[in-house]
């Protein structure tokens, strides 16, 4: 046995949805050459990231290796696999790997941050294989609610491992490229090293339906539709983007499209040719001529998003069109769990605007994108892999995948984000305990998640804010008394007196008993003012706010 | 016809789901006599209201006819139908009544806040009846998930008006009275002019299933458990804590509470008698001395709170009771929409310590408390209304629940909180818009949702906030240079420089271009310093903080 081995380490996307980015590597300890697959972003809320722009995986494991990585590889244009590459070109530097219809993303992404396009390669789809070092890697297609996504075939010295990307068993896709059992069998024949797979759905429990059991819904819903059609579902989801047009166009309705991404996507599908024969658009202007009900808008915005093209319909205008009573509104897409509120919302704006909404309750107008747990099987025993490893998922799916492998005599194993796997031994081990975490892209900034500025921040949410400022003259003596200014606080409590003025007063008594030596004392006369102001604030509104104390001296 | 007029006004509950209250009025306009029926809570959240404690309904128009008002009558003792009892109880000094478990847990509320028990009336069930001036009104039963739950039974020379409450139609709900038909088919009789009713449910197409149906399930879970079993409901659905106890007994598992509410409820409910034969309880230190294969522990937190029991014992030990490897935990309950991120974040804590979790997913463990669409129209059959005005459900709900009674040739009535309707003539119209909204409670103080409080403390909460202060001396020159204090920033920018020394540098080269007009203008200067820091910052971090500016003029 050689003394190069061949490790797995999730940095994002293993123990939660979102932020995926899988590293691969081959060689001695401590010197692998290292490939990476996938890169991308998660979204924040203001429960826990208020006022952050975009979540990333923080890459310092890479960036201090940046010398080992031979590649990037993006399974899919998915903003969770494809989202954090323009952010963290500067520190890698490698060469991104993708196929057509992603690569154009990619490239698009690049350039808006001022990299260089022709840091993205295009590759084809298997057979087709770079080299990477020590591994050979191909794309393998397989289906998923975005074209072209693809499946890693990893070839290493210890043998070949296939990273499934995110995927579904579709027979029937619509647009993109079914899943083909045959060539799965062929590329599998030889024996699987490892499968790392996809956990999304392992507890759904009935078979994944096809993307091509919606036309024909859709198609009825829009055809008896009195007044205008809007339509919404994530604009990277060009095949139902797709059906969705097609629906409008045999219902005689002309198709507009609204939101910068939708008509991007759209675009891109068509300049890499993955999506043909998409039914005419009209631009928002020329829809104005048109009878409402002959129209039909695919809009952005499905889950909710303030700024969406959805929420904006729901508000009001956009772009010149308005929805009227009778219209109907579709959801034909699925609300990913905290993002309700911002669904429920709109949905109660069109109720007002009498609006008729149908979302994806019924189970007629949606489909997802990932494996349920019957097609997980599916694919477990199309790959028959020695070990498998679940990634993108939280903790309970990457737990339960463990146990559906298991249950039919595959190892499984649990890998978290940081826990780098060692699957050269016949039973995989845990190398070693890397630390990962969140990247916060802050307006301009990156922060480190644990950097304490997001709880101060969640900390002024929940407590208001303070500032104290005294002024004294050079023989340390107060020059009058100490000023309050507040902001996110009552203006009255208890005392029914002004807040500030009671503050004050509480201060400027407690300032009144200091001595010398606490006046000349910079953290005793600090720590005091702020303790006074917390204790008043208690008292007369029952909150504690956060504090800005600020002492200016005279010299 | 006489001059005098039935009046309806929601102030809370129709057009959101929470905050239920209702008025009743009758007289001559604008000396209406008024009973109020529910006075509830709704809840915060992060992204609308962060830091505050509880949301109640803006009763200022209440408060202004206080004398007017004849009786409180609460239907049932959720949260969002009792939870502003108390907090109201200083500006109306109504009476208030209620059935008796609902009026064990009114007393405890009133005299939390040292208002007097005997506010809260005891009232039976129907047929006895209220007079409450023009009124007379009875508390009819229906099922729901907590006990004693009532529709009230509204008499006024205008006529019988039914205010469902919260309801379902269960024949069987295990503790508390069964839908019963027939008695409902004799109270109504005579003619009802209007049903004023629960929404909750009007997109849920299947009919609703029963309490009973759930026993056998959760006794098959419990008994095949191998480890502990801990479970959890909302305390308040007495007859689902009870089914739990139950199977738990009959697995041979001794039952401990754990969570106050819990506690409480299973108290009120034996102390009022609603509840027989609940099993014997055993403390949590009598808990620790017994296998943990014999233990069933029921559990508030059922909505992922962090501070229950549920979220304390995902965390680690909760009263010396810690969960272990292959131990069960039950959601015998539904996630409301919004709070999924807390419920996912214990169920994946869980999972990590090798806990299985089973949810409501299965339908097996959980059946809701709220009548489904089939049932509502149970209930509009049952009552043969000659108006139905929808309550309890968002916009949407409304508007559907109105379609369905419109489909069978029942008068709908589309009133959100603040609409007042005429219930005289046969056709009921919009007598007044009344000013509506929602007061926050925070800390001990209650603001007005819309007093820029809230609204503050989220824009502290996206943007950080600078203090800024300058001490100009009795001339009006600066002594020394601006000084920024930052809380929720970044510490570094874009040139990589500490971020306070940028921006002071930035306003301090500001300044020394202002002129003596400036600085002698208070406005001008705040505005200027104010202005200069936010496009520093922006350049800098890409992002604008809040700002407090303190200038202190020595004279």
């Amino acid at each position: 046995m050689s003394s190069e081995r061949l490790i797995y380490l999730p940095l994002g996307g293993a123990g939660e949805i979102g932020m995926n980015a899988y590293v691969y590597g081959y060689g001695k300890p401590g010197k692998e050459r290292l490939i990476v697959v996938d890169l991308g972003v998660a979204f924040p809320d203001m429960d826990t990231s208020p006022g952050v722009d975009l979540i990333l995986p923080d890459i310092s494991w890479l960036k201090k290796r940046r010398d080992r990585i031979e590649a990037i590889f993006i399974t899919h244009a998915h903003e969770d696999h494809i989202g954090a590459i323009a952010h963290s070109y500067e520190a890698l530097q490698a060469p991104i790997y993708a196929r057509r219809f992603t690569a154009n993303l990619a490239r698009r992404k690049m350039s808006e941050h001022g990299h260089p396009e022709d840091a993205v390669t295009t590759v084809g789809a298997w057979p087709e294989q770079v080299t990477a070092g020590p591994f050979t890697v191909g794309f393998m297609p397989i289906s998923h609610s975005i074209p072209e996504s693809s499946s890693m075939v990893i070839d290493s010295p210890e043998g070949r491992v296939i990273h499934s990307g995110d995927f579904k068993i579709d027979l029937t896709p619509g647009v993109g490229e079914a899943f083909d059992p045959a060539l799965w069998a062929d590329v599998c024949k030889d024996g699987i090293k490892a499968l790392v797979c996809d956990s999304t759905n392992v507890f759904s429990p009935l078979p994944g339906r096809s993307e091509a059991t919606l036309g024909p819904e859709i198609e009825k819903l829009v055809s008896a539709a009195e007044g205008m059609v809007v339509a919404t579902t994530f604009a990277s989801n060009v095949a139902r983007v797709k059906t969705l047009a097609v629906a409008a166009d045999k219902a005689g309705r002309s198709v507009v499209l609204l939101g910068r991404a939708m008509k991007r996507m759209v675009e891109a599908a068509v300049e890499t040719g993955v999506m043909k024969d998409f039914p005419k658009v009209v631009s928002p202007e020329e829809a104005r001529g048109i009878p409402r009900e002959n129209l039909m808008l695919l809009v952005t915005g499905s889950q909710g998003e303030r700024r969406a093209a959805s929420a904006q319909l729901a508000r009001g205008k956009y772009q010149g069109i308005e929805m009227k009573p009778g219209d109907l509104f579709l959801f034909s897409s699925k609300t990913i769990p905290g993002n309700e509120r911002g669904v429920i919302r709109i949905i109660n704006q069109f109720s007002e605007m009498g609006v008729d909404v149908v979302d994806d309750s019924s189970g007629l107008y949606h489909v997802s994108g990932h494996a349920n747990r019957p097609d997980l099987e599916t694919l477990h025993d199309v790959v028959k892999p020695q070990v498998l490893i679940p990634m993108h998922g939280e903790h309970r799916h990457l737990r339960e995948h463990v146990k559906l492998a298991e249950a039919k005599g595959i190892t499984g194993v649990l890998a978290v984000d940081g826990m780098m796997i060692d699957l050269s031994s016949k039973t995989p081990t845990v190398a070693e305990y890397v630390d990962t975490g969140r990247t916060y892209l802050d307006g301009s900034v990156k922060i480190g998640a644990l950097d304490g500025v997001v709880r101060d921040r969640i900390r002024l949410a929940l407590n208001g804010h303070a500032t104290v400022t005294l002024v004294l003259d050079d023989q340390d003596e107060p020059l009058g008394e100490p000023w309050v200014d507040l902001m996110g606080l009552p203006e009255k409590g208890r005392s029914n007196a002004t807040l500030v003025d009671v503050l004050e007063a509480d201060l400027g008594q407690w300032l009144n008993r200091q001595g010398a030596k606490t006046l000349r004392d910079e953290d005793k006369l600090n720590e005091g003012l702020k303790r006074t102001l917390r204790q008043s604030a208690q008292d007369e509104i029952g909150k504690k706010p956060e504090v800005t104390v600020v002492v200016s001296r005279l010299s």
